[in-house]
């Protein structure tokens, strides 16, 4: 059993606790949170032991009536290896911390790649994870373009990559973020921040991207081009992507026209917090014009990294292989299960149907 | 064992499937539906036979890969009592199918009052409902009011209730609707239709209502005023709302500042879809100011009329009395149980604490 702590316990981090309470070669010794709101009163309920991570805020626990199991030193101390979940610059400001007790930490992609050795993504580099004392899981946007970078690559190779992302103003829960009335090009800058970030996971790619900030709060839209070194048909590139397990091919006729659509979609199949761990990419927008393949993917940003933690976690601990980890993490977390939206990715049930409301 | 047809199959015609199917003396015969979309895939993952809603539509079921039981029309002549969840008006026009089986029906507040002999709410009127042939659950704003009206009204006598309701623009999955960036009175005359729609429950209420819509669409918010017939103190009010089963008196200290969190809150606890079927009262919102009380409430437009759908059912089949079915729906629908959001509710652990984002 790895004895795995969880630093931070805000929308990544509640879910990658769960993540690992699900696996069976896992134990979750903890969970460090600043302070008693809703989110720690979920946890107490889950049974999860919980840390304050700032130590003088201990008593405010007590007064809100969440018991606590000690101080973040303890949980870092305790645990084989900490996911740190905490938000964008904090992570690097615990890393003496994780160093100081020798505990070996994954932080998120919101930290500077050079917070650790290795940049992750299961499906593209697992293997140079293993064995690494720090790793940075990539951000959610790297993560949903790994996926399906690798297989292109793998199967067709790739000469350049050109993506636009369209993303998402704030969280649901995140209210006090914007735009609330705007389409921002952000960063202004291009090629933005996000290409360098994609080439921690595949240094040789060429890549060029593109930001956008939108008001929406549900999930980030990408607009993709790939240009391949190899002709291809969409059917093919369809079905390459159909056969990638954390790639849900959304099939024409379940009149799925947005990430509104996808979280009702995933709400009603009974997913954990409506969360999408997949790509989403729409089948019927998967084109090919020569060598240039084009498609529109969207990525939950709260979610979709998820089991790259999880798997970040076995690389680290050289605890199984990669394919051995993917199936076990998406066993346990629930991706591609009976009844669940992506089994319908397994099947190939494309359908012209009508789609007016109900 | 009451057999139950639904008719409609969208936001609230799935939500009062499952909470049919969830109660030990209800059958769900089945579900009918005009297209195959997702929804309908997920109720075939769940086991529900599934209605063509317009015959001439079943050839597309079975091109989706859906199969089904026959037409709507089968649905009506099988079932006990049909719970109508079509869109506003339709259930309307469906009345005459209803009759021509003798087929008691259900309808929702999106019809106008006249289309059922009574208007029903659980809490405020469940037995002028007994033995009907068809009702009318009111709309969830009216249902939102009418769970604070009548305990207000039995404890303290209402003088005069003055509400304005800020309303979500849409749904989350309905990406057609607007606004998109205003705050639109709505209806710009006042007082609203929303105050008759509530004296459809309290005929002699003394009720004056204001409508908005904004860009949002998790939940409705009402800013509601109460002048009441005696002294009180808003420690006295909010233990009564405490009291009661289908309002959650939001505590202080778990930093549940919108719907943004209250959605989170509830999606953490693992309810279904995330769904909040009791009034969310804000704990410190709530205010005495001579006999005028004040309080915010939130309102999830999606699901907080399901429980009144079972009620609603057992009331017309005279199959259980108020309190009886009120404490069963509850029960196995799942408000108030342990582990659950209201479960807070019914502990009083309220609490001064910083909640900057973790």
């Amino acid at each position: 059993m790895i004895r795995v702590g969880v630093n931070g316990y805000g929308t990544i981090g509640k879910r990658v606790a769960d993540a690992v309470d699900s696996q069976p070669d896992m134990e979750l010794v903890g969970v460090a949170k600043t302070q008693p709101n809703f989110e720690a009163h979920t946890a107490v309920e889950r049974g999860y032991d919980m840390y304050a991570a700032i130590p003088d805020r201990a008593p405010l626990f007590a007064e809100a009536g969440v018991e606590i199991a000690g101080v973040v030193d303890e949980l870092v101390a305790d645990a084989d290896i900490i996911v740190d979940c905490t938000p964008s610059g904090i992570g690097a400001e615990n890393k003496s911390l994780y160093e100081s007790h020798d505990t070996p930490a994954i932080f998120q992609g919101g930290e500077d790649a050079d917070v650790a050795e290795v940049s992750f993504n299961a499906r593209a580099n697992f293997d140079e994870c293993v064995g690494a004392d720090y790793a940075r899981v990539v951000s959610c946007n790297t993560t949903g373009l790994s996926r399906v970078i690798a297989p292109l690559e793998e199967a067709y190779g790739v000469e350049k990559v050109r993506a636009t992302l369209v993303r998402r103003g704030g969280d649901p829960a995140q209210n006090s973020r914007g735009p609330i009335n705007d389409i921002l090009p952000n960063p202004i800058e291009i090629p933005s921040h996000h290409g360098p970030d994609v080439q921690t996971i595949f240094p040789n790619l060429d890549i060029d991207t593109l930001g956008l900030k939108v008001p929406a709060t549900l999930m980030h839209v990408h607009s993709l081009n790939v240009t391949l070194e190899s002709d291809v048909t969409a059917a093919h590139v369809r079905q390459l992507l159909e056969d990638e397990g954390r790639v849900y091919v959304i099939p024409e006729g379940l009149g799925i026209d947005g990430a509104g659509k996808l979280k009702d979609f995933a709400l009603d199949a009974g997913r954990p917090r409506g969360d999408l761990w997949e790509n989403c990419v729409w089948g019927e927008s998967i084109a090919v014009e020569g060598r240039d393949m084009y498609l529109f993917q969207a990525i939950h940003q709260e979610s979709d990294v998820i089991p790259e933690n999880v798997d970040a976690v076995r690389a680290m601990m050289d605890a199984a292989d990669k394919a051995e980890s993917m199936a076990r993490t998406d066993e346990h977390v629930g991706i591609g299960i009976e009844g669940d939206p992506a089994g319908f990715s397994r099947e190939d049930d494309h359908v012209e149907a009508e789609l007016a409301d109900d």
